[in-house]
């Protein structure tokens, strides 16, 4: 299990197992999805918390369905698999499993269905406390792009931009009107799944994740699964309009995905991905010896980020989410 | 969707496509096990709360989730799939990110482990609220042993013995201590997976599920996934020592199977099944025309169950749970 800094992960790695053995898993514990089965079966796992990651004054019960299923499959966007089936499971008040119940469900279905996914079972449960909601997705995923193939030399890049969703948790957790660019963002996220799928069909990333944590911090889980250094041109971060470096680097929840790829393997179709969807693809930094992420600085070297006053996901540890 | 009556399925009902269009998905909701993939993939979640599913008073951490894992585990035997991995959601209060969930992941993986499957996944979330278990299994399932297979004439059949968990719980819920064999199959039920696999290789069940609500809910969702009326003889029920009828009955999570087949069929196995894994068989009733679940009367009619003492699942409608 190689895994960036963090409580969660320090937790992650204290139970789960190192390497398993089983001759239908193809990919284990600690990528973006396991892989099962010949055929190539992705799944993941994503619980949201009412509290934790959503409050009901912030968004609809369809967006709060949405948000959790968005947040799902964009595991299945990191490792390039097509979404089959979408299954979830509610820890639900009493008074919430009605209505509440039926318009987060409908967002479930919404968010499965926009990207071809359809829904195949789940659970339901009473609880005495707030809101839970497991969303666990299976794709199909033939030949899955991993964490762990990033090179020395390779560029890392990422689609879209970064830090939209930060702005507008900062907005709504002050209590103030967040841009609605930024709001959708936070209650509509998009996961890459058709992005993914066009990239990998070109054979472009050669180690993928999607952005959760912010690109700080899943930066450290590709350089930790390829065992190599990740160095950040701050400079270069294809920021949203209102959101600022630190929003970039470590506010959670964009959703983009961020790729390493061959140098010059790329920016041949970067103009066609743009067409395709709307979308940009920008070059945010590269990939060197060592390891941990990096920021480079003005005189040509480098230095750790979180030094240059991005502290939140340097010590002291970032908390469980 | 085509389930018994209760509060949580009539929910499930309004919110769950009727009948779902994927290629890849072969089984769509309302049975045990969703199933995917040319290959057949079976996958199912089953959620567990504290408070509602267990009280940390009644079992040890690592029981927890030795429960969670093997109700979820029951639901690869009820359509006779080999366990292949488990992914592990948990909700923690922020003082049980330690030892606690330490614990619990450590009756998670033996659970799986003991059924040949393996920890590929999961997530973990802070919650202020009570903890909650979500438990993923994925199966290898060429040919799944649906609920919707039983016809007319054919018996129905249960393995081991029925009501051993109802008796704990209430021993449990009256702060007595329960019988330890009784408790044991409260807090280490055993997931019927290789019986499952033993019956389904010598093409004995027609129609299967697993006893996680009791016989007479469970039956119900047979008989209306095949179409057929469902009538138990009460007096041939296999009931734990400290049962009454109506724990083998209405009382849950015994995790047995229940499975219909084809006259005469069953019992020249009967004898290998004992010797194979020290558990009986036993025809409990048979399937007829109509619809619903019945019993038997001395009359040689049938009555509807829940008629003769056994409301707890007819009206008032049972709770979510």
């Amino acid at each position: 299990m190689r895994l960036g800094p963090g409580a969660e992960f320090d937790l992650i790695r204290r139970f789960v197992p190192d390497r398993v053995r089983h001759p239908n898993v193809r990919v284990g514990p600690g990528d973006d999805c396991a892989v099962v089965s010949a055929d190539g079966i992705a799944v993941s796992t994503d619980m949201s918390v009412e509290g934790t990651h959503f409050r009901r004054e912030w968004l609809s019960p369809n967006e709060i369905g949405w948000r959790a299923t968005a947040a799902a499959l964009s595991d299945l966007a990191a490792v390039a698999a097509r979404p089959i089936g979408v299954l979830a499971s509610l820890a639900l008040p009493e008074q919430d499993a009605g209505g509440f119940a039926e318009e987060l469900m409908g967002g479930v279905r919404a968010a499965a269905e926009q990207q071809g996914g359809v829904l195949v079972g789940g659970d339901l449960a009473r609880t005495a406390g707030p809101v839970v909601v497991d969303i666990v997705v299976l794709g199909e995923c033939p030949r899955p792009v991993l964490r762990s193939g990033a090179r020395r030399g390779d560029e890392l890049w990422v689609t879209g931009e970064l830090g939209g969703a930060a702005v507008a948790a900062r907005a709504l957790l002050q209590s103030t009107q967040p841009d609605p660019g930024a709001r959708e963002r936070f209650a509509r996220p998009a996961p890459r799944i058709h992005e993914a799928l066009w990239l990998a069909e070109r054979g472009v990333p050669r180690a993928m994740l999607d952005l959760s944590d912010g690109l700080g911090g899943d930066a450290a889980h590709l350089a930790a699964a390829s065992g190599v250094a990740v160095v950040i041109e701050l400079e270069q971060l294809p920021l949203h309009p209102a959101a600022t470096v630190q929003d970039g680097l470590s506010g959670g929840e964009d959703y983009e995905l961020c790729f390493a790829a061959r140098p010059g393997s790329v920016a041949p179709h970067t103009a066609g991905f743009q067409d395709r969807f709307g979308l940009r693809l920008t070059r945010v930094g590269g990939i060197e010896d060592g390891a941990g992420v990096w920021q480079s600085n003005r005189r040509g070297g480098r230095e750790p980020v979180g030094v240059g006053g991005f502290q939140h996901f340097a010590a002291p540890p970032r908390r469980l989410r």
